[in-house]
């Protein structure tokens, strides 16, 4: 073979360019789009470079195979990004994972198990709005009936989009070839820093939802109409995002207005309409239930007092996902003490292990603790750190 | 000539169908785009069928001119909208003009000076964000070279947009033929209802300016960063928009947040930045500077708690408009006791009358008293009383 599989800082370097904007430094790698098409091309080229069989469903979930049979060994994550995105917020587990394989090969490991690399797409949800998409259509957790009519904004269907990008479709159970799972990502937040540890053990998942809110007024002049003429659907926004983030700080909890359209957003106009999207997370169900009801009942009375209207519109609401405890104790110890944390961000593996799947996650140290921004951040030395640690887990995982 | 100059019905028909979303009912109408070249081909179409000579000029103001000669009296308005705007607000004005001057030819008035029936282009600003960009032109009191390099959503330059729309680009000075101005509108607003008259006079047009607020923080992952630990733009804007509307009501003014963009505008980010436009309208030019000054003082203010940064930029401010009083004053006379009323919103009128062109508005009952929306209205019967006021207005200036 001609191409020689590339270490860290050459599988970094591959992967810099693709999706990046020049203005921002951020990522912008949706799914189904010619970004997809490049990310998806380098991990098959990585991965054949290693003389893995690499896997696709109909919907393009990858998985790169390291011998045969059932019960695999798969760790991975996913390629897509959201809307300016930072670097390491899905890739840093899929080079692990490439890299945990060529670790294990150097240490002379036989795994008893077929150990795979997978690649999960629209993780993020950044272009048809429902997060863990790939998982969810790989695990069965949202049927294809169910996926196929969603739009992004452009008002493409996302069986247009994949159809668009090559593929077949209807997405099969790539679930079914996986025994175990382990996703290493970056920490979102400050959890081992405080903790001064490069490598942490996920313990569990916040439950989490988002929530459409529809505000509906009446258009008008903004000139000519007073005030008191009003129903401006803006002002019903603007106290639920503020009411919003007031009861999530004396609660403890998380809930975030990050995206919003307002219609028809002429400078003159009062709209007749803003539909904003909340992300509420909480650390138990019963948090996250008492949490948005209260926002809803709060926007509904400042609705009511702005003679507007309120719809609320659950669109993805994912419970408490726990790890398995055993496995996540285990692993610290194999990982020689590491913390074991939770995390307010879904991720794949939440789904597998909603799906029944042993599965466990690695957390990688973020020294800034931003994520979903091109300031994401981790060292160079603590990626190693964390690969090193995925092949001791994948060693453990499949001796 | 085969082609019969339409009545009313005739001319309100022809319009309807132009530019309107079947989803809303509204119109888009947007300058120099498919829609606008079909509104220009119908009033040269108009104007020829009514012998009157229509002069272009190179941003595709247009005037159909009645006779030839220096101080004209022109009469006009504009044909484009806002975003999801109602069908009144310009049409009626350009209708109007040309019934007016069928109206005076079954007179048999023969006039003394040369009449015209006016379009100014680009009104509402919903393009390139700067209204009355036409007739700003056409006086100079914005060059071609501040305006060329105007960009539109979509990033295209207006000096782009005009050629694409297969206009040379300097504007020239039509101003200079224009010795009298008289455009009739559509009310936005109650005023004439409230007085039972199917037609006022203007007095006056209210200071009026938009400023961009371009709120500044920290993009982050919405489900992992602590509330405490976030530089969230979207609350600094959501306090704003809540303290604009209050400081307007207190004061009896007007402001208005109506048009957003959010970024990166994903549902689990929170944002990097929002900006915001701020539509301020005041009953007097002092009046407008201290709602704007203590607006931005409470933005700014917030900023600061929430860790954020606050730029604002004046993207456009007119000072107060007074009509011609003495003409103002006859024209209530010669039409019978017509109420004069001040108004709002920003009109053509009020540049021509600020660079120095004798001007008068009239304005016709609007039952709803709702504009910039697809449910603004005018009765057929009030809209031909307007006619008749035009019509009775341009023999007065023109006699």
């Amino acid at each position: 073979m001609d191409f020689e599989p590339g270490g860290f800082e050459q599988l970094w370097a591959d992967l810099a360019p693709l999706g990046r904007s020049a203005a921002s430094g951020g990522y912008f790698r949706q799914p189904w789009t010619a970004a997809d098409s490049e990310l998806r091309a380098w991990f098959v080229e990585q991965a054949e470079a290693r003389g893995l069989a690499v896997e696709s469903d109909g919907v393009g979930n990858l998985v790169a195979w390291w011998g045969e049979g059932d019960h695999g060994v798969v760790t991975g994550s996913h390629l897509d990004s959201v809307l300016d995105g930072g670097a390491y917020d899905g890739p840093l587990g899929v080079v692990s994972g490439l890299l945990a394989v060529d670790r294990l090969h150097a240490r002379g490991f036989e795994p008893s198990r077929p150990i795979g690399v997978s690649v999960f797409v629209e993780e993020e949800g950044s272009r048809f709005g429902l997060a863990c998409l790939g998982s969810r259509l790989a695990t069965g957790a949202t049927t294809w009936e169910q996926a196929r009519q969603l739009r992004d904004r452009d008002g493409i269907a996302l069986a247009d989009a994949v159809e668009q990008a090559g593929l077949p479709g209807a997405p099969g159970r790539l679930v079914e070839k996986i025994g175990c799972f382990v996703e290493l990502h970056v920490e979102q937040g400050r959890d081992l820093v405080d903790r001064d540890a490069a490598v942490g053990v996920g313990s569990a998942i916040w439950p989490h939802g988002r929530y459409r809110f529809d505000f509906t007024g009446q258009a008008n002049h903004a000139g000519t109409t007073r005030m008191e003429d009003r129903h401006d659907p803006m002002l019903s926004y603007a106290m639920t995002a503020l009411a919003a983030n007031k009861q999530a700080r004396l609660a403890g909890q998380r809930a975030t207005f990050g995206r919003l359209e307002v219609t028809p957003n002429g400078t003159n106009a009062i709209p007749s309409r803003v539909t904003a999207w909340l992300d509420a997370r909480c650390d138990s169900d019963e948090a996250l239930v008492a949490m948005v009801a209260e926002i809803e009942r709060l926007a509904t009375e400042r609705a009511g007092r702005d003679g507007t209207q309120l719809a609320v519109t659950p669109e993805s609401v994912s419970g408490a996902v726990h790890f398995d405890d055993a496995l996540a104790t285990r692993l610290a110890e194999v990982l020689g003490g590491a913390p074991v944390i939770p995390t307010g961000a879904g991720h794949d593996a939440g789904i597998l292990a909603a799906a029944g799947v042993r599965t466990a996650m690695l957390f990688v140290r973020n020294p800034t603790g931003i994520s979903h921004s091109p300031e994401e951040q981790a060292s160079t030395a603590d990626c190693l750190a964390g690969v090193e640690a995925l092949a001791d887990t994948l060693e453990e995982l499949a001796r």
